[in-house]
């Protein structure tokens, strides 16, 4: 039996996005045939406000829907301090601490040997730029907060950045590891507990 | 943080859909800025030809985007002879085994008193004009075939169809109930393992 091939089609499409095997993209498709069209139609046009209007900040690499983004251009932002991540994502999570208030680099991924991202693959070369140019205000970085993933991948990228910067005269941080907060003790993976120990502080 | 709004509104759009919460929405919102252009617009295209050209089959109820349906108007099929299921996906059920080979009638539903939906909610007054009225050729609906779900409410509304076809001199049938194909016995559920002893078959 053949489905109308407009939800043949649909079925097929969301069948592509993650997680969604071709059974739930049934289920959902016949879900949508259920929705008003105006919930649809919103979906569909939110779905392309994106891809169109949606690019890469030229400065940072956040996402944006203008150029530089809100961040690069918010005057009450610390220019002098860039925070390096891997993703958009990542940017988010410092933001919605609330304690970071300098600027941002998203590198576009972090160098991984295994799927094949290499440094050429990341933003490298311009936060390199943008860290040794002076800021329009006459103005130099004073610092480098490497704020990657504590994966192997992560790791590895900070020690190619922290290569990259030792010529440069800039303080490069990275973001102290140790406890989780929150966690009981017996819950907290050993790599956390060594960085913990050896890093601890003085109260 | 804010995510320009484009993101927030494609992540709002996301998490109205099925088992997807804002977090999942939110992943999915990141997958989509990062795949190519033209297969985020064909599954926007696809959203939007389902709402725009499938509709329901005026004869029996299933999604089309002709009427009537194609299989309402399949001169190959046995027009005597009506299955009527609770829902679309139901007739795919019996469409993909590929046994059935005559019209179907699909209800919008099961009659469900905890869920609100009640007989009038439902296509039963076009089902009982289908089996009263002569075919176009002037033959005669001969079998009603009862496919609704063997849960509660799928009975319900079988009993209750039984009911409004007892005074037309039809047949009605129901599906056969028993153990489910390449099944354990040891793990079949007492109701299939009751069915199938009082229904046993003379082999």
């Amino acid at each position: 039996m053949r489905y109308p091939q407009q939800i043949t089609d649909l079925i097929e499409n969301l069948a592509k996005l993650p997680g969604l095997g071709r059974k739930s993209a049934t289920r959902l498709a016949f879900h949508i045939l259920k929705r008003p069209t105006s919930e649809i139609a919103a979906l569909a046009s939110a779905l392309l406000a994106v891809k169109r209007e949606i690019h890469f900040c030229s400065v940072c690499h956040d996402y944006t829907d203008q150029d530089p983004c809100s961040l690069c251009s918010d005057p009450k932002r610390d220019s002098t301090v860039i925070c390096v991540v891997e993703s958009p994502n990542d940017l988010l999570a410092i933001e919605s601490s609330g304690i970071f208030k300098g600027r941002y680099h998203v590198l576009g991924g972090a160098i991984s040997p295994l799927s094949g991202i290499g440094p050429a693959d990341l933003y490298l070369d311009d936060l390199i730029a943008r860290v040794k140019n002076p800021l329009p205000d006459g103005s130099k970085i004073q610092e480098v907060l490497l704020a990657t993933g504590s994966s192997p991948d992560g790791e590895a990228t900070c020690s190619y950045l922290l290569d990259l910067l030792k010529d440069i005269p800039v303080k490069v941080t990275k973001l102290a590891r140790g406890l989780p907060v929150g966690m009981d003790l017996e819950f907290v993976d050993q790599g956390s507990l060594k960085e913990a120990l050896e890093f601890r502080r003085k109260i």
